[in-house]
């Protein structure tokens, strides 16, 4: 028997044998101005977020050396010498030093974290960079180096009062070559920027976050972000292809390439992809753009066990082949929460699982025709029980905000304990019915949702509120549920402040001891973004 | 008007209008049959050197220490008691020390460098080479890691008497999971064999490679081996998702992950990446190997000039999309060169330049309805002036031999010397301009060909015999020329031993020192490969 199909050119849905689908064909003129307008990107971005605290008056976490118990390294203070003499290389406008200009840098995006630095930095040169950083390594001035500040690990702002070195105004687009691919440009232009100057060129630029309208793209590289477009467009590791970065003892390392190939000695540039500003200040670096897609649908699928997800996963992988751009997994309980909460339609209807599956392809026929395939077949298999496809914006973007505001509405449950995980696909969601089982009605919920495309498991545990008898339940014992399956214990976010105690559960004692040689030969007087990533001896 | 492009089920040729296409379906069965067993791999595999040696006694070049200025490091030398301790930790059978077992291990696939080494070792598992590391550190002996010895550049012989460490042994395939796509394997394994494993579960290896047949997957991860699908999978640094390496004090670097995000920590396993085993030997690894195509085409296309070949990358990025696989030029001088020393038919009239374009989908009328649209459109625009394209297997490998065999027909003329170099497609064809120029009838053909979809070109200057004359006027010339535009002045092949001094052109003194600082610290005795990569003091 055929499965059915509708086509719907209205774009409303109908009804056929209880499986419903509405392809609902635009315009390619339409879609190739939509694109190359920036005016498909689906993710809305976060305000910058010195703008939110001035204009919302959030409230002021704690200071972190109250919060937590973390030591102040043996660092000198800044005097008004030190004023003084940052003045003299910037001069006066570049160097920030009242309370209020400050506040902003000294408090990270979460309010999880604040530092009470006493002086912020706006170089616009890297050799600018070079001359503080030599000059804080002479005088013992620990430095801590911020882009967007959008980070979720507290790894952007001084913890006690390290000088913030912002790139802020380091945000100049030097190059976008169409034919290569190749953009060249200073570590703090936003995300967003050089997404719609990518556009402009036909490009794309080869990561995408919900941060982008305030992200930098020198921060996205110093913490190696993930993002949505990794199933399609891998790492930064395999994307950046040059960086120019400052060591803390002012060295300028001039590792920049506009080269797909270059085998010439070590790849030192990796060294500061990921490593979170703790061996270097990337200020420059070139990465590789692919060709934009001219048409993008998404389908959300409806599903009765993760057995299932995991092969239309690999239906997907098999049938839609080089034009799957994203494949997530949300279970039940994460659904009704973003439903729930921000008063959302889901298109289909109660399922144990959903699947959100994006493609994004050169041919809005043949990419329809793939995914009706793909469909249908799954559907005749009984693995996919129910869906909906469209590639209509405002449809699609509805789609995103069902699966994107899951983060949000669990909090509103009191409190969420987060983890961001990733696992092998077998084991892939037993941690959700065990953590379930663990921690009983001690929680409101516990859900799974994220990439399942990329092994990486969002785990969330709601509840009223902290109290230490769940936090007791739930840790270390996901971490070592995770590090006994070979996982890693923070497959996006990476380490920052707030994880350093938990970098043992991913990594074995003989890479710490190389990591922290590293840093040693990198940064001799620990200077540079202090406190970070290794954990304090 | 609309070109014409004349579809022939037969696979015979048509003409019309001058223009000639062939398009010839065969059925999805057959094409997925072949692509399962490997047949539809077009790269003929180069047979291990050993078997090489024996079965035809190639000739025996000079010994390195005599025709390249080298000086022997502070290194002891290998005693009858060293081999003993060999034995006991390897047993006998896998200690090579007769003079006809262990010359393979000794002379590099090109004959171009000899080392005497009188010990090969061969361990079967990570810790029988870190007891071998720890001792040989111990000893002050120095250690030539081995692959599949197929480099091109000396970096897997030894130079002096350094101990060989072969990997052949090490060859175990520990896992392939057809759903998350990541193959855990040992650094021995063949890169062909693989290739058949990763078949047989539907997917494909990120890495082909013309040495595929005996080439090791730690070899070429270690070199960071390019080859002709980058345009499509991206690089090593992207695929190669962890490694267990060994370093030269015979510490163990579990680096391993199965997971394509894990943000933990510094991302130590680039340090192995392309350091050509000089600063750890990697013993396993995993790598993610995206989904095979089922549908591949290839296009044979003249141009009238490198502007054209340009455009029509461009064109091909916009038009195929996601489906283009490799995008490869030639000029006149090179196709001359293929056909006439092996007796090949180009399957079009002779024109100024050619390109090779392959795509590689998931869906056979989607691929080539798509090559249809961007050759119409292309030769409507004029900017490519003849063309064939087929789907048949035969006739896909004859064209590839067109592009594959240039290098070694060139060899023929009598001396060759080549260049394998990055240059920014805004220049990328001037320099074959300019060096023919230069060395005018001193030289019997300068060419180039090449990845123009990586930015790499390969320049050719083939001539009677080598002599000084032609040499001096090519370098330093044609890497200063590289260096000037920023290029690489090794692409692909990496530095190994004969090209440390020409590392400067292409990395910048502080790159130098930091490469330096960082051999240092992962092998402080300086036992680990020496001689390569790094220039010597």
């Amino acid at each position: 028997m055929s499965p059915a199909v509708a086509l719907d050119v209205s774009g409303t849905e109908t009804e056929q044998n209880n499986r419903r689908f509405f392809l609902t064909p635009i315009p390619t003129m339409l879609l190739r101005y939509l694109a190359s307008t920036g005016k498909l990107l689906r993710h809305k971005p976060i305000p910058s977020l010195a703008r939110q605290l001035s204009s919302t008056h959030r409230e002021i976490p704690a200071l972190t050396k109250e919060r937590y118990p973390v030591q102040r390294g043996q660092f000198a203070e800044v005097t008004n010498g030190d004023i003084a003499k940052f003045e003299s290389i910037l001069g006066g406008s570049r160097v920030l030093t009242q309370s209020e200009d400050i506040q902003g840098f000294n408090i990270d995006y979460l309010g999880s974290v604040r530092g009470y630095s006493r002086v912020v930095l706006k170089p616009k040169s890297t050799g600018e960079v070079a001359e503080i950083m030599k000059y804080c390594n002479e005088r013992r001035l620990a430095v801590c180096p911020q882009g967007g500040n959008t980070g979720l690990v507290g790894g952007s702002v001084p913890v006690f009062d390290e000088v913030v070195l912002s790139l802020q105004l380091m945000d100049k687009i030097e190059q976008i070559d169409e034919y290569s691919g190749i953009l060249v440009c200073q570590a703090g232009c936003v995300l967003g920027t050089l997404e719609e100057k990518a556009n402009e060129k036909g490009l794309v630029m080869p990561l995408d976050l919900g941060a982008k309208g305030s992200c930098h793209i020198g921060g996205n590289v110093s913490t190696n972000a993930g993002g949505l477009r990794l199933v399609r467009y891998g790492n930064l590791h395999g994307s950046v292809l040059g960086v120019e970065a400052v060591t803390a003892e002012g060295r300028i390392m001039d590792l920049m390439s506009n080269f797909k190939k270059d085998n010439t000695g070590y790849h030192l540039k990796h060294l500061f992809i990921g490593s979170e500003g703790t061996l270097g200040i990337i200020t420059r670096l070139s990465i590789f753009c692919p060709t934009a897609s001219k048409s993008v649908n998404v389908a959300f699928l409806g599903l009765e066990s993760f057995d299932a997800v995991r092969s239309t996963f690999l239906a997907a992988k098999r049938g839609l082949g080089e034009i799957l751009s994203s494949c997530e997994m949300i279970d039940a309980l994460s659904l009704e929460a973003s439903t729930t909460h921000f008063n959302l339609q889901s298109p289909i209807e109660k399922y144990p699982f959903y699947m959100l599956i994006e493609t994004s392809g050169s041919n809005m026929n043949h990419d329809e025709e793939k995914l009706t395939n793909f469909l249908e077949s799954s559907m005749e298999q009984g693995i996919v029980l129910d869906g909906t496809v469209t590639n209509e914006p405002t449809k699609m973007r509805n789609i995103w905000k069902l699966r994107e505001l899951i983060a949000d509405s669990l909090i509103n449950d009191g409190y969420c304990f987060k983890y961001d995980i990733s696992l092998p696909l077998d084991n892939f969601y037993d941690i959700v019915l065990a953590v379930r089982d663990r921690v009983g009605p001690l929680a409101t919920k516990v859900t799974g949702y994220g990439h399942v495309g990329d092994s990486n498991l969002h785990l969330n545990v709601s509840c009223e509120k902290f109290t230490p008898e769940i936090y007791k339940l739930l840790e270390p014992f996901v971490y070592e549920y995770t590090s006994k399956l070979r996982g890693s214990v923070s497959a996006e976010h990476g380490i920052g402040f707030l994880k350093t105690k938990y970098l043992k559960y991913s990594k074995q004692p003989e890479s710490l001891a190389l990591m922290q040689q590293m840093k040693q030969m990198m940064d001799p007087n620990g200077i540079l973004n202090p406190y970070k990533v290794l954990p304090q001896a």
